[in-house]
């Protein structure tokens, strides 16, 4: 079996005061990498979509408040305390559904209130967004590995958006589970969702895939049904914004189309998502707060109409799959399988 | 009840030696008529999409066959024959799918295989291709109210593509059925898909309806199921480009993923076609060709490329519903509903 090396992205980085960000509304067109210096930068970055998939924003987001606390070291306690919770809620305000965002800033808000003179205090939160990074890193590899472990020999897999090297400081969630799994060998054939309005999918999943060297075919989402219809796919993998304790999944829209059509084929559907992404607050689905984002998305590309003017659009960025669709969900800490409330609860223990 | 008057569209017309298209590749942006006088120019008109929706097709084809017996009737018997024999098959090369073109294409071949002086032959071609644009006219003003008996004092729908009057001669299959239900005072809320790649139902359907003072909005075609979930649709309709013996039907590619929603969601599901859409020949699904479109359709946008360059694009113009998750068909001759092969085979039957 001919082993697959698999190259890490500049997806984000983090260097001498300054956050880098591979401004991924310009793929795949062009390369073009951004230098953030405030929070208020990156989570105008982060809403604007330079940084998204779940993970990438909850590591984006840590920076985003270390970078406020560096810039604002010089002041007294008081003030440095109210720029950085500025920065906090800033950040917060940037997008509703990934619960890793809250996630984050949350461990900077828990350092933020220890106390201590802001020279140590903006040490502190620079480590922190650090560690967030590493352990970014470590949870999408292990996720990778427990969910190749999933995959046979040979394999037709479709995924939705983009759940990859683009999406985490790694390889990603979803994407890592397919990276690994051709780094092992295995012969893989991928499907991208195209995933409208933004067509992830299409720019970024195709794109980082086609650049590893993994065989990749884009099809609009409509055709899913079509494929499986037609027996060509073995499983679906996608990523995951926000899981609620009964295991309920709010991800990419278009996520719980393809849950329903896997169960009407007999198709296993997995959630790949660090433990971050578990949200044990939120008791199921319904609580997940749904992002809906301008019509413009869906009804103008570029400068060109595409809808007639003034044609009212529907936009949400997010659905929710009801856990009984779920096969498993993929961790950093293990496989969750039904019952699901259980399982996710248990993970959730082994977080550091 | 507030009662709607519907004004019909230009689709298509035929005066003095020429059918007149609306240019549907231009809108919603503008309304551009273009005149066709060769059968070769009706041909390309409708493999670039100029004109389509299966009905349209039909009777567009049928006139091509009449402008080129026209242009050639001053030819001596057999070089008449041979050039509207020609016309006949660079018409069937035009587009797979839809069959009311293969139907509409068999009338003119049958009566041009009767003979006749040239002259008399033209205008016969003339006089057919003109019954079966006001046999389409009258189709789907009956398709439209066995449609609207179906739908409640109050409505949420969803459609899928354009089965307008863009589609049709008339009002339109499914549209008509919208249409009609309106004009009897009925409170309707229609949905949109965008219908990707060629977004028919954000261009076309959007543009119609909301002409007509219908309330329309536009989802993108992965939004569906998280509309259904939130139980915000009532009932599905979508026309059809054939439908097989069995009740298996071919229509836009996603209308079998809308299928298997609403069997999940408990939504009826119809299709609303005329008898001349109905292939008894072709006893099920499988046996219908499926036109591949090309891969620019789904990784471009005008000059633009959405995806990476050289990735592959799977892109199939249509899909088959399996008949068991059809409510019911929809026909100007009635409404047909399981067994569909009997009821079909009986619609046929009464066909003129």
């Amino acid at each position: 079996m001919e082993k697959k090396t698999i190259d890490p992205l500049p997806t984000l980085s983090y260097r001498n005061g300054a956050l880098t960000l591979l401004d991924q509304t310009q793929l795949p067109a062009r390369m073009k990498l951004n230098k953030y210096k405030t929070a208020a930068e990156v989570a105008k970055a982060v809403k604007t979509m330079v940084v998204r998939g779940a993970p990438a924003i909850g590591v984006a987001a840590a920076y985003g408040v270390a970078l406020e606390a560096q810039r604002s070291k010089h002041l007294p306690a008081p003030a440095f305390i109210r720029a950085v919770q500025h920065a906090l809620d800033v950040l917060a305000a940037s997008r509703p559904t990934a619960v890793n965002l809250f996630w984050a800033l949350k461990r900077q808000r828990t350092l933020l209130m220890k106390g201590g003179n802001p020279n140590d205090l903006a040490a502190a939160l620079e480590r922190e967004a650090r560690r967030i990074h590493e352990e970014d890193l470590a949870m999408s590899r292990r996720m990778g590995e427990f969910g190749a472990a999933l995959i046979g020999r040979s394999a037709n897999i479709l995924t939705h958006c983009n759940a990859g090297a683009l999406a985490t400081a790694g390889l990603g969630t979803a994407l890592s589970v397919i990276y690994t799994a051709a780094a092992q060998g295995k012969k893989l054939r991928v499907y991208a969702d195209e995933t409208r309005p933004r067509l992830q999918g299409a720019k970024l999943t195709a794109w980082e895939l086609q650049k590893n060297g993994i065989d990749v075919t884009v099809i609009c989402d409509n055709m899913a049904a079509f494929l499986m219809q037609r027996s060509k796919i073995d499983l679906i993998v996608v990523g995951a914004d926000r899981i609620a304790a009964n295991g309920d999944t709010a991800n990419k829209i278009g996520t719980y189309n393809l849950a329903v059509l896997a169960k009407h084929h007999g198709i296993p559907f997995y959630i790949v998502a660090p433990s971050s992404t578990i949200d044990l607050q939120v008791p199921e689905g319904k609580a997940i707060p749904i992002e809906e984002r301008a019509p413009e998305e869906v009804a103008m590309a570029g400068k060109e109409n595409l809808a007639p003017r003034g044609v009212k659009v529907w936009n949400p960025a997010f659905d929710v799959t009801p856990a009984n669709l779920i096969t498993a969900i993929i961790t950093d800490r293990g496989v969750c399988r039904a019952p699901l409330a259980r399982s996710l609860a248990k993970v959730k223990q082994l977080e550091i």
